[in-house]
């Protein structure tokens, strides 16, 4: 992520505004890659969301100084070398022997030109047992009751002022996923509606009919349906809030420092969900048609968002930001003229009276890759950043930041996938210098050169759209062919096929 | 607006919350439907929107008890009465002889059946002339230096809790346009880009060039290209919001009560916006394509941004409301038991344990045409409603509501047009019983029975979907060919033609 922390890394402090950091648990393991059938201790009791205090799955994180790469990659130490080298940029892939990623999905990734030290993106692919926690009737479940669930993942994880927070959210999003869905392992094998309230004590009827409603009001004698799938979207939304939440308490002791987009997808029972919260981008690549499954989060797509926290909220900008945006900086001498604006109810521009208030920061400004909230941070949601702040100042950047991910479904059974329909995802290294369209063309090229059922092609494919944005040295620089310059960033890439071999296995 | 305020007449109270109205301006005419030619008297200097606690033109509203229709239908008193017969509800449209509505725009109404004394939808249909206030350099204007502007101007009000805002914001909302296109006249009719300073004092030069910025940022060194669309966008906002400002000084003496949606068009230089702040709706067919050019606000549609209100100023809820939302209401026999919920920042829904504040009225419920904010109003953009309070208490609802528009922009020199291409705008009268797809047909189907240039044919156009959305009289109430129900709400249509005769006269 080039850039997008504008030297965060010198800003960091470490005081004010957190919660205090929770006991660790002596009974749980390092949270390292261990494989998913290694399940968190699980608290007895779901989670309470809402003003209750209960806490996400108390987990310890190890400390880790060393540089890591994504395990499925199996880098030996040599490898891990020539993974950090700046100066070769050598493209990694999984090796080609041994086990394939869980649907032959395709994986590449390069690091930056020299930004950072290490490579801030990471990433995660596994393949994920959910055992319910307890039946939905309230009696303890019987080993022979009732399946588990599994779910595939994919996540990428691009972190910024350090490699820390995408590392642990590459180790535990998905646990705390499986944490989440726990609970809904015997509802999603229902094929019934979802029941709306829950016994408390096992054996206790839950009531879910609507027949002893209260009010008068018809709009309170109404019950909504809650469809299986919104069950899922919520549980992906409630990880990550709890991922972040751990963020947030281990950050002092672990120094999670830093934060990191992430972007991850679940498929679980016939569905694709791609939840994103960052700036990096999820596209379908189906017979040739490119459909959206992400939008970024950036301070201009979150303008109005950002900016009525700010009016609402006018202690968070801390007397030094205002709320209203302007198309350039505005300067004291132009005190009392009328200069264009736009308050957080605005899309189109008018002007106004330039008052002393206004000589404040912009809350938001810039455009593009340039792009800022607070002048200091480029992307508006994703997982950690507790200790950042301000540029020379003590105010948090935390409160307009938003860990929760737009979550979009793609029914995978609504359509017959060939084995070149795709589904891509990368980080913004891959984005900043390709199109979707470039990334269509290079689905179709990569692809057809291959045999359907060769499953190294979709490496092949992740590798070519890597190469692709980084470009080749030359003229001082990493240069594409058309001779503008490649990405000097991170660059992460999975290629998820949707049909054809190794898909749903 | 059919029982989109649950009783709210009832619950209306004039105390608390509210700006000291402001002095009449004795030398305003009386604001009742004069032609635009009238101009109001305009403030010397134009409005500062932020924090200057400058005015919008100040006006004073005749107090009308009577019942009005447009003037363009040119009722007589017996026409009045037909107008206002719920049992013939008879289709008004504007006389076939004399002066047609610009572009031959087609119009009909009808009244509801019974829900309300009056039709409380009304119409505007305008040619608006704009002078430009004085020269963006500063120097007065001279009478010979730079033409005005005309825009064309439609709109619908769709009232509620009483007909008088929607009365109002018919007269006076495409004034305040006019009045926020007043700084603006020069700067359109310029190709060049907007000046993103202008000078407080007349002949001093603005500054809009960005040669001397402060700071060290680079996402302050750059500067935003604003367009001439945008300032349109931005006035038609802006004129919203102090037509909502208008009608909270004029509240208490002449009895503005209620509120109003608001859907409005203005056709200015080539480009067609569309400005919506309720749940009446705009579509263009073109070709038989439908292209949506609005969407409605309500609770469920707007259910994140209430909640995220409702959470981040909790005095707002009064201690009477919950910001969560749950599928239906809760039981106080459920607490402790878990419930499916959903906060501000969900799509999905998750389990949360029912805890005592969960007892609380929510702060949206119910679903389609019965969902509720407050358990009060089923729609959360529009004008006025500045005395609306929830049912048995004190607390406001204004807070909540938006007087906001959202612009959409639709190029017409982009596209030629032939003269079955139409903009089709009504009140919620028609789309609750008319889909857009039967709007099309109906479209196709009536104007293929006209020769393309006959000018009646609009409004032919616009009686048949208001007659096809009223039903005829059968089995005790109005009913569609289908027997379902017809609608009984007020229902208004204005079919704008965007090619063929009469277009852009």
């Amino acid at each position: 992520m080039l850039n997008r922390v504008r030297s965060a890394v010198a800003h960091l402090v470490s005081s004010g505004g957190a919660p205090p950091p929770r006991p660790k648990s002596p009974d749980l393991p390092n949270s390292t890659s261990a494989p998913p059938a290694d399940p968190p201790q699980a608290p007895r009791s779901p989670p309470a969301r809402a003003g209750s205090g209960s806490a996400a799955p108390a987990r310890t994180v190890e400390s880790r100084a060393s540089f890591c790469r994504p395990t499925f990659l199996q880098l030996s130490p040599g490898g891990l070398r020539r993974a950090d080298d700046h100066a070769g940029r050598a493209v990694q892939s999984p090796p080609d022997t041994g086990r394939r990623l869980p649907w032959s999905t395709g994986y590449a990734e390069v690091i930056n030109s020299g930004k950072s030290r290490h490579n801030e993106d990471q990433a995660c692919c596994e393949v994920v047992y959910v055992e319910g926690r307890r039946s939905v009737s309230g009696a303890p479940r019987e080993p022979s009751r009732g399946q588990g669930l599994c779910f595939y993942y994919w996540g990428l994880f691009d972190g910024h002022a350090g490699g820390r927070a995408a590392e642990m959210a590459s180790r535990l999003l998905h646990r705390h996923i499986r944490e989440q869905l726990k609970d809904l392992v015997e509802i999603l094998q229902d094929p019934s509606p979802p029941p709306l309230c829950l016994p408390s004590t096992p054996g206790a009827p839950g009531s879910s009919d609507s027949s002893h409603l209260v009010g008068p009001q018809s709009c309170w004698s109404s019950q909504k349906e809650v469809t299986h799938e919104s069950l899922v979207v919520g549980a992906i939304e409630n990880a990550f809030q709890f991922m972040d939440e751990q963020m947030a308490r281990e950050r002092h002791g672990h120094q999670v420092e830093g934060g990191c987009c992430a972007l991850v997808v679940v498929y679980l029972l016939g569905k694709v969900y791609v939840a994103n919260a960052g700036d990096s981008r999820a596209i379908i690549v189906r017979n040739g048609e490119i459909i959206p499954m992400s939008r970024e989060f950036t301070p201009e797509t979150e303008r109005q968002r950002l900016q009525m926290l700010g009016f609402l909220k006018p202690e968070l900008l801390g007397g030094e930001f205002t709320h209203l945006e302007f198309p350039r900086r505005v300067q004291p001498k132009e005190l009392g003229q009328r200069m264009l604006y736009r308050d957080q109810n605005m899309t189109g521009w008018a002007y106004k009276k330039i008052e002393l208030e206004d000589l404040r920061f912009p809350l938001v400004c810039g455009e593009g890759k340039k792009a800022r909230m607070m002048a200091t941070i480029g992307v508006t949601r994703g997982l950690g950043d507790h200790n950042l702040r301000v540029c020379s100042s003590t105010l948090p950047i935390k409160p307009f930041l938003s860990s929760f991910p737009e979550v979009r479904v793609y029914d995978l059974t609504q359509y017959e996938h060939c084995p070149d329909d795709v589904l891509v995802l990368g980080t913004d290294g891959l984005w900043d210098v390709t199109s979707d369209c470039e990334v269509a063309a290079t689905v179709d090229r990569v692809l057809s050169a291959y045999e359907p059922n060769d499953p190294s092609r979709y490496t092949a494919l992740a590798q070519a759209l890597v190469l692709g944005a980084r470009g080749t040295p030359r003229d001082r620089g990493w240069r594409l062919p058309n001779n503008k310059l490649g990405s000097g960033d991170d660059i992460s890439v999975f290629v998820i096929p949707l049909g054809g071999p190794g898909s749903y296995s």
